[in-house]
């Protein structure tokens, strides 16, 4: 499987990217200006266990900094999790994040698939537990959703942590997208931390404080054996000198990442509408950015007009005519509908 | 095994770093630059596959830009060959850069070590092929060997490659300090990689360009299955936005690493020969590093007065006494000297 993935601004430059799904807001100058400030330290290696950004990390999170692990972007996480665990059979919904899949079959592990199905709002079912079994090793869930935007119930996740703590499975989920939902604080289960060993939280400063291309994620958990486990498979120097500076200063940037959630929660019920009267079938994502479904060559039609979307016909359990757009400035997301208008009309 | 290295410039602030071991002259001014300019795009996922950077690389080697892989500092491709190879038996001569065996038992390899003995000056010895056998899978090889600076002839090395590719072994061979060294076209293995596929070239940006903080080392290899594994098990955008734009910008810097080259070749003779004067029994070192003997506890005299040096004693293969420092400008070791000196002398 090769890597596809949305973001490709490579390959249609002039384009405006509606296929990443980041703080609409851009990079804090706070964050910039730390890694002008970190260019006197280039030349030292970065401090192995990144103590002060740990620290930073800890007092955000309200965690003991022993239980966070930072990754070069939390993909890197995502791969270190199942270098560690080496998982024989694991299960994820579809569709959902390709990195996943990828890094368990990366390791040798056999992938079994539940699908979101479209006649169910691609919403999780109450089925899903039935799908969980003795033989896994571990499951991942993303929530909200990618590419959906869909949330699934923390009742419901309570459920599926209890299941996998009998069953001996560890749970990762992926919380990356939580800070752009209306109520992080109803869907994380982070306060779930203490007393599940078997879950591991993903999060990532790539979208919160639109950093990407700097690379700085990381994860929760309270299984010390696994944090260990992670660390003894990856480099001691992961995390760059920039990005150690990087994440301390965007961690102060509250009011920052309050502005682009009101952005957001502005800008998405507009493009929703939007997109509706384009004719196109828009799912309820509750995320930054809109799952949609339209007509074939779409994607196409947007690069002609000057803007990148996000094809998701490669998903597993997806098909032609399935797109994904963030959730951008108002006059960014009126080109964004703009362009799409045209490209409908034969432009 | 903790990961215990030098560069330590975090616990003992305010001293003068010589135990990291990269070019004298810092980080060129254009390389920063470079990472000022990328802060436009910071928002931006890198590139995946990093093309530009390939490009420029493949130029840099004279190679297949295919052929190359980059990593998040060349430490990440050590990691990332043990995860894609999964060896079961390795060999490494000791002492060496511990990182080989962090590598390889993090993937449950179990790994044979050919001591390189004090007696024999520490110089890789013919009967190293004996210890090459059809069972091992993968073969660590540092020349110039990290921390003795003892450099391995290259007839002795085609037969270490021919050998182990009769035995299908891999044969990863370390060049990053090769840059320092006076003819490193006399030693480097690259232009047998077209014949070998058994062959696997690690370099570095860190030590040539003084940019350890960055992070970016690349691998040279023709075995384009052995590259497209470890990609697989690497996430897709593991070199930064500012690590790709660092390492373009510094593949043109050659005055400045000539400059540099120059700086060690005059100052490692001067530095020698005073840790001589100081009673230390000086290895033969050829890189940019000195490796030598002293009385134990000299570690802490030098911290007492102000110089990190590389205590080696953790060094499977060596004992208390051994220490490492790296060779930098004239006034820089004059320092050192002087501390060290203080420090026999009880301050």
């Amino acid at each position: 499987m090769k890597h596809v993935h949305g973001g490709n601004i490579y390959t249609y430059r002039n384009c405006m990217d509606f296929s990443a799904n980041c703080n609409p807001l851009g990079t804090p100058e706070s964050v910039k200006q730390a890694v002008r400030d970190s260019l006197d330290r280039t030349g030292d290696y970065p401090q192995v266990g990144y103590a002060p950004l740990r620290e930073a990390l800890g007092e955000y999170e309200d965690m003991d900094p022993r239980h966070i692990i930072c990754g070069n972007g939390a993909a890197e996480l995502i791969f270190s999790l199942c270098q560690a665990v080496r998982p024989k059979k694991a299960l994820i919904p579809v569709p959902t994040f390709a990195e996943y899949e990828q890094a368990l079959t990366s390791v040798g592990c056999q992938v079994e698939h539940v699908l979101l199905r479209e006649e169910d709002g691609f919403c999780m079912q109450e089925s899903f537990i039935d799908w969980l079994h003795g033989d896994l090793d571990m499951v991942f869930l993303c929530n909200p959703n990618n590419p959906t935007g869909i949330l699934t119930d923390r009742e419901f996740l309570f459920h599926v942590l209890r299941r996998c703590r009998e069953l001996g499975i560890l749970l990762v989920v992926d919380e990356c997208f939580l800070d752009f939902v209306k109520e992080p604080g109803k869907y994380s289960l982070k306060a779930q931390l203490s007393r599940y060993h078997n879950l591991f939280i993903l999060k990532a400063f790539t979208k919160r404080y639109a950093m990407a291309g700097i690379r700085l994620g990381y994860g929760l958990s309270e299984n010390e054996e696994l944090l260990e486990k992670m660390a003894q498979v990856t480099q001691p120097w992961n995390i760059s000198v920039m990005a150690e500076m990087a994440g301390i200063a965007a961690l102060k940037e509250n009011a920052y990442v309050e502005k682009g959630r009101k952005t957001i929660f502005e800008e998405a019920p507009c493009l929703k509408k939007g997109l509706e009267e384009l004719g196109f079938t828009v799912y309820p994502s509750e995320a930054n950015y809109i799952f949609f479904r339209g007509e074939p060559g779409l994607f196409e039609k947007g690069i002609r007009n000057g803007v990148i979307i996000r094809d998701c016909s490669n998903y597993p359990g997806l098909t032609e005519g399935f797109y994904r757009v963030a959730v951008r400035t108002h006059q960014e997301n009126e080109r964004l509908l703009e362009a799409l208008k045209k490209g409908l009309e034969g432009e």
